[in-house]
């Protein structure tokens, strides 16, 4: 501590006595906690730089932070890891309201899940404040907690009309938020919008940025968009406020993936040019091509109206969905004035139909589109359809021969923002998600605290495989990294415990169960213990559930006794539950309900329940919770497939949510093949965001209700109101 | 390590290999997370022993507890402290379901703070199994979460009328929890209540055992308290379960403060004599003495009828309450029957009604009890009024002069149990409350972060003065300790901030604000700012909040923007708010609801307001909630004197409460020479335990409604229904 309070006062002694030319070199090693401010006053011909002695070899860590202010300032090298920023900026171009950055740069630094340990404690990793800053060839990745990766602020005279550019930075995965403010670039905010920030972003990489529905949010004018590759992004580059926008030669690869979309096009005179798209499959707001409807007179943080736009010379491949006047409803009903849709092509090879119009298009005119022949098209005019041949003109660009569109776009192709011309090359590139059984296996017995005792020595991925009898847990166990717990044979092992929760996914942990039988018997009379639960703390890790083959009983030792018991700022991806029965549960199954602040936010993204048994079950079998009326996310979203409900949701003191299955503000429901007899009510209560809801094939019986907040869904082949749930 | 773990395997190895007669020495060093288990069979004349080296020297921390099983160990001198049990005990006299202690002994050891980070994980810090084991000399202090300190189970055949002897230890402060599972000691629990414990619980000092409503709770038969000595403790000795127990010669000194109280007697066969009480103000069930009505045909784990007991030749000195028939209620309407009230000694030199009767007593026979003149007899039967006069004698036991009761206790005296005769004399006695300005004084000016700079070079009890001026924080302030934060002179300071809160009381910390001005202007626009709050984890030690001579305003750059924020698990001690005015606060002042699990637990025990003033506060002022039904916790406790409400709880989208204060099964309300205007409701939800309200002097206008839940309660002279607030 002595030697590094030296070296970092050596750091602000050199930076106070810089003149302009000068390098300070910031000696290799790791920082801690270092708060680092840079300021000076360099020229165009010798600016000041704060440089890493070696790149690769300079860590800022703990609750580290950097700003800058002044000109002509050079910051390059550094990585941020092992911590957070305890301020809201991690680099930030300002130090004081009024002392910010002019003609300053940072590059090649890197940014690698500098994250606070609160999901829901905002932060931006970057602030660009001032004017004529450059960030460039820097390395962003995981950033898992609520903010906006770099934002473009316009919050005083002297950061508007800024002439930023943000070019060859490779943003690294940005995984589901499950809220707003999951942006990876915002420029302005909508109370500046109508001002122009004239900031260039090119040549940028954009991978698996999925924080919410904007990748980028747009909120300011004369921004321009050009060069860049969106790479299996989930969400739209979005022009959510200001005028004057251009989105230019960007490639955005989908590759199928779910929820991945284009450019939304809203406000006035946006231009959308020579952007190449292929395999996105988003819909509605993530649509490849979104032209919004606005609220007539809108105020300044409302849609406004699409006015004098144009979307011209771009080319879909294989990409589902293109929708006009979308979001159009009572408050938006301003439809899509003097717009242009012209010389496009559209091809897709998996299906006929790509247009949806949710509204009066007619202030569009449409001119020379091209279709490939098996396309419906959206309207005769503007509109010609012809059998068009796709040829690969390399870096994974599938082009229709023969069209201007195409020609613009393989032109641009040798320029195109790559994972090798971005970023930084002495870093390693990292993989974001979590992945089972991809590491060792360990072969236990039964006993006391054999389990804990094998996770205690396990590392991530590994397999923990247990012989038949019968498995006692005095002690909780706590999950941080993933971790495969089986049977190792067909005879299924008995779990028992005796704290309040057996297993505890913490943040970093996931779990797959197979093949257990779990039994609440030895558990203490008191009434919340649970066999799984999330970290009791805020989890900024996403986390992932499957449990397959698995047998719970007699979780009834006292009320309100959970299968999984979830906290508040904890997130899954995914919980997949499969070929399993739960039967003598005092509480709830599946309740992921602890966001209750009704600001769009929730526990689960996808949730699967398949071919499962729920028997007496005193609260509900599943309670899925998202309210508020935000429309930034794409969860949650449900399955329920071959499941039989029979006695659920009848503990009429502790049930609060009164029903069986209760589902508020799912985005995607289907269920199917499933029975539900003798319990309380399934609740539907459907808002925000159009969700997508089919019920079918399912037997509601021995008084089991099918209620609804009278918000339109599908059904089919539902047997209502049957006494027994023979069919 | 490997030092560590050669220390430890020696042991093992020592332990398997004793033969009777041997002394395994545990040699000094601190252990972290030993599991250590001790077996082994010695004689009456040839015990085994496992001790220290040196007394005060050895400490097992981390995740250590010990488990014991066999015949004739002994263990002595063992330290338990910075750290807890990852089982569900710190000391266990079994190390299997049948694997059990009998004549074994724990003596000498001491458990300081043993706790876990969860107020709510339960567990005990020591579970005798087995018979005729010895837990005696400990010195047990400062258990902060759920579940009783010393439990003596009964839960198999084997641990059945044991013989155990609980004998001079030292039970320290035990700080109030807030919840049932408070005790510091329970024999049995309902389940095997009917059976004999036959367990002596001798010559301990029980000093502030504060941690609900019983101390001791006896739940078995046969059991035998005597000599010990209860100083301040909050609660009663409490025969809640069991027939047959003795209670004799106990000193009981409540020194006058809050709910501390006596004997509660329930059940069949129960002797209280010779016992000394005094000072004791707690009333209903935390009387000085409390005779319970029961439940006919009771189930095994409500109230049983008291039958054939006795209360006689006791002395009540300056006790407040004795409560007769207490708990009658349409459940427990079966009076007391066939009991004696007898020889007992009343003095009080503050009051003269002693006596409250709730429901018929003709089954209790009193006979020959002494009253002082003052007092008023319960009835002219077995009541005589004379002049006592108290002597001193010795120990602070104050004797009225010439009576059998006297003479009887003045025998005990001399072996009573003291500070001196109990537990360890070689590790010293904490102090476990929280104090404010005990420390240094230090001395700052306005500035970025100047406020957290010092806090992070502060210690316990330090004060913080602030020199006028605009003080910036950019970054959050965690406060570990007591602190005060107070204006220098007598012009407010500013304090504005960029987080989502200015100051966070994390665990063991405490704070006072004094004389200055708060301002939201410059906090981040989202939702659920605020200004103070809890851990977001669960804090085990409770805190005080002190907010004086403060104003806030323009909290209000987002909704849901609260003063205070709590997080469930946490627990004040005080919150209290004196001479400040809330302006412009979109949230609430004091949202203490949490607690939603509805099951007895809180987040505040006393809330006292005293000349505030709130003005346009979009949410509740204050919204203070205990759900379920549990009777085990003196409070919440509310004071509100001299306030204003202007303009509260006028969100309609947010205000949940739909109330500017809502009370919900609060404990003591006095609501007085308060203004409420036009405002949104006042809101009462009475529930459990008899609360006692008064709301008086004060006035609702401007449609400012008081509503209740229909249960009864005093007013006096209050203005309702008036246009504007004038008188
Ligand atoms: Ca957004
Ligand atoms: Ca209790």
């Amino acid at each position: 501590p002595a030697e590094a309070q030296e070296a970092t006062d050596a750091l602000v002694r050199a930076i106070r006595d810089a003149q302009p030319g000068a390098t300070i070199v910031v000696p290799n090693g790791s920082y801690q906690d270092l708060a680092l401010e840079f300021t000076g006053r360099g020229t165009a011909e010798a600016p000041i730089r704060l440089v890493a002695e070696e790149k690769g070899k300079v860590f800022l860590e703990g609750q580290s932070y950097l700003r800058l202010s002044g000109e002509h300032l050079v910051v390059e090298g550094l990585v941020f890891r092992n911590g957070y920023t305890p301020t809201s900026e991690v680099i930030s171009f300002r130090t004081a309201d009024d002392e910010l950055c002019n003609y300053c740069r940072v590059t090649e630094c890197v940014i690698d899940n500098y994250n606070p340990p609160e999901r829901y404690e905002s932060d931006y990793w970057v602030g660009l404040y001032g004017r004529n800053n450059r960030f460039d060839h820097n390395y962003l990745t995981g950033k898992r907690n609520q903010g906006v990766t770099l934002a473009v602020r316009l919050n005083s005279e002297e950061s508007r009309e800024n002439g930023h550019r943000i070019d060859h930075n490779y943003f690294g995965e940005r995984p589901i938020l499950g809220s707003n403010g999951g942006e990876t670039l915002r420029i302005g905010t909508s109370h500046y919008s109508l001002t122009n920030s004239n900031t260039v972003v090119e040549s940028n990489y954009f991978d698996r940025c999925n924080g919410e529905h904007e990748i980028i949010s747009n909120k300011s004018g004369g921004n321009i968009f050009r060069g860049n590759t969106f790479h299996e992004c989930q969400g739209t580059l979005t022009m959510r406020h200001g005028n004057n926008t251009t989105v230019d030669g960007n490639f955005f690869f989908g590759n199928g993936k779910p929820n991945t979309g284009g450019i939304r096009i809203i406000n006035e005179r946006q231009t959308v040019t020579n952007n190449y798209l292929a395999g996105l499959t988003g819909y509605r707001f993530r649509g490849a091509l979104v032209i919004m409807n606005g609220v007539p007179n809108s105020p300044i943080n409302r849609y406004h109206q699409v006015k004098d736009s144009e979307a011209s010379n771009n080319v879909f491949v294989d990409c589902d969905h293109i929708q006009l006047g979308a979001g159009s409803d009572e408050e938006r009903s301003a439809v899509p004035e003097s717009t242009v849709v012209a010389d496009n092509v559209f091809v897709n090879r998996n299906r006929d139909s790509l247009f949806t119009v949710y509204d009066d298009i007619s202030g569009i005119t449409f001119r020379n589109n091209l279709l490939d022949k098996n396309l419906v098209p959206l309207q005769d005019e503007g509109f010609e359809r012809r059998p068009l041949k796709l040829t690969d003109a390399g870096h994974g660009v599938m082009l229709p021969a023969g069209t201007p569109a195409a020609d613009s776009i393989r032109a641009r192709i040798p320029t195109m923002a790559t994972p090798e011309n971005t970023g930084v090359n002495w870093y390693p590139r990292r993989e974001e998600a979590q992945h089972f059984g991809t590491g060792q296996t360990i072969e236990i017995g039964p006993g006391e605290n054999t389990l804990s005792e094998a996770v205690a020595r396990s590392a991530a991925g590994d397999i923990i495989r247990l012989a038949p009898g019968e498995y006692l847990q005095t002690m909780t166990i706590d999950l941080r990294h993933p971790i495969t717990i089986e049977a190792a044979g067909s005879e299924k092992p008995l779990l028992v415990f005796r704290k309040t929760s057996l297993l505890n996914i913490e943040n970093g942990g996931a779990l797959t169960l197979r093949g257990v039988h779990v039994d609440g018997r030895e558990c203490l009379d008191q009434p919340l213990n649970s066999v799984i639960r999330t970290s009791r703390y805020s989890m900024v890790n996403n986390y992932k559930l499957f449990i397959e083959d698995c047998d719970f009983t007699n979780l009834d030792v006292n009320h309100s006794f959970n299968v999984l018991r979830v906290y508040k700022h904890t997130f899954a991806d995914s919980i997949v539950v499969r070929n399993s029965s739960f039967r003598n549960v005092s509480g709830s199954v599946l309740p992921l309900d602890q966001e209750n602040d009704d600001i769009g936010i929730y526990n689960a993204e996808n949730v699967v329940l398949e071919n499962c048994f729920f028997d007496k079950i005193g609260q509900a079998a599943l309670h899925l919770h998202r309210g508020g009326s935000d429309e930034s996310t794409f969860g949650p979203m449900l399955t329920i497939d071959r499941c039989t409900f029979d006695e659920v949701g009848t503990d009429e003191k502790w049930n609060r949510s009164e029903s069986s299955v209760s589902l508020h503000g799912t985005q995607y429901v289907h269920i199917t093949n499933s029975v539900f007899d003798d319990s309380a009510p399934v609740r539907l209560h459907l808002v925000v965001g159009e969700p997508v809801v089919l019920i079918e094939n399912s037997v509601f019986s021995g008084g089991t209700e099918l209620l609804d907040n009278g918000e339109p869904y599908r059904t089919q082949n539902l047997h209502l109101n049957l006494e027994e749930p023979v069919t």
